[in-house]
């Protein structure tokens, strides 16, 4: 079944008992959602790189506990909310990168949500141990998840 | 004593035990720092308007906790991180609103950034109960402990 809107998308998230479930409730215009979800997605690339210089550099458990449990807090807020329909255009702090396949293809979106929660829990998870070889190694996976949206759904730059 | 610098501060923090301990760690250049920081001050009114929805309409425990739980791992942060010096100018998303005083006042910083870390776990932890009066309540003082940052530090748009 091919589900047409991001509600669905949402409902479906819900039944898998996903954050995406919250997606119903949304506040403010649409280009509001548009700067707070890039908002939201610019503080988890602050914090990615944040653990990338953590890996790369001296390894300080804290920063990284930090920057892993930012990333997690806001994978399971319900972003779904803020990708309300009709958004794949408009300008939140800069036009939207939005693909309109977004709104097109439901299941994929549930996945790579679902895919996305699972990697940013385990990253929170496994910082909180300061085991920074598991850290380095689960940033591959969070990262590749993160691309595992960006690919189908945002338009280059 | 009179600090001088918002490194001092984080010093003075770290003394403290407060999440602005780590802010001796800052990584990208300054235009970098000043997108984060709006991008996650951007992502925490979301939060508080997500809250402050489910005040004033049908309350949604899970809702709450899920923006309760963003602003206190973003409060938790080491937001000092994303001050260095000089950011008291410069474009992120936008030009900085950010005061001089901001640097040249690091005990008042301290405070404030303290009594909003205190109000955002407090916040978390009310959340959590499903108590909707006592969030009612501390969604009051959390609002309150931005305002006693933004007073001072912040120019109005």
């Amino acid at each position: 079944m091919k589900l047409k809107t991001v509600t669905a998308a949402a409902l479906a998230a819900a039944t898998l008992g996903l954050s995406l479930a919250a997606s119903a409730q949304s506040i403010g215009k649409p280009e509001d959602n548009i700067r707070w979800r890039q908002s939201a997605y610019h503080t988890m690339a602050w914090s990615m790189g944040r653990i990338k210089a953590n890996i790369d550099g001296t390894y300080n458990k804290d920063q990284v506990i930090q920057a892993a449990n930012v990333i997690q807090a806001i994978a399971n807020s319900g972003l779904g909310a803020l990708f309300p329909a009709g958004t794949d255009s408009g300008k939140g702090h800069k036009e939207t990168r939005l693909k309109s396949d977004f709104f097109k293809d439901s299941p994929k979106v549930v996945e790579v949500a679902t895919a996305f929660n699972k990697e940013a829990n385990e990253m929170a998870k496994l910082a909180a141990t300061g085991d920074a070889a598991a850290v380095k190694a689960q940033f591959g996976k969070l990262g590749a998840s993160c691309k595992g949206c960006h690919d189908p759904f945002r338009k280059e730059e």
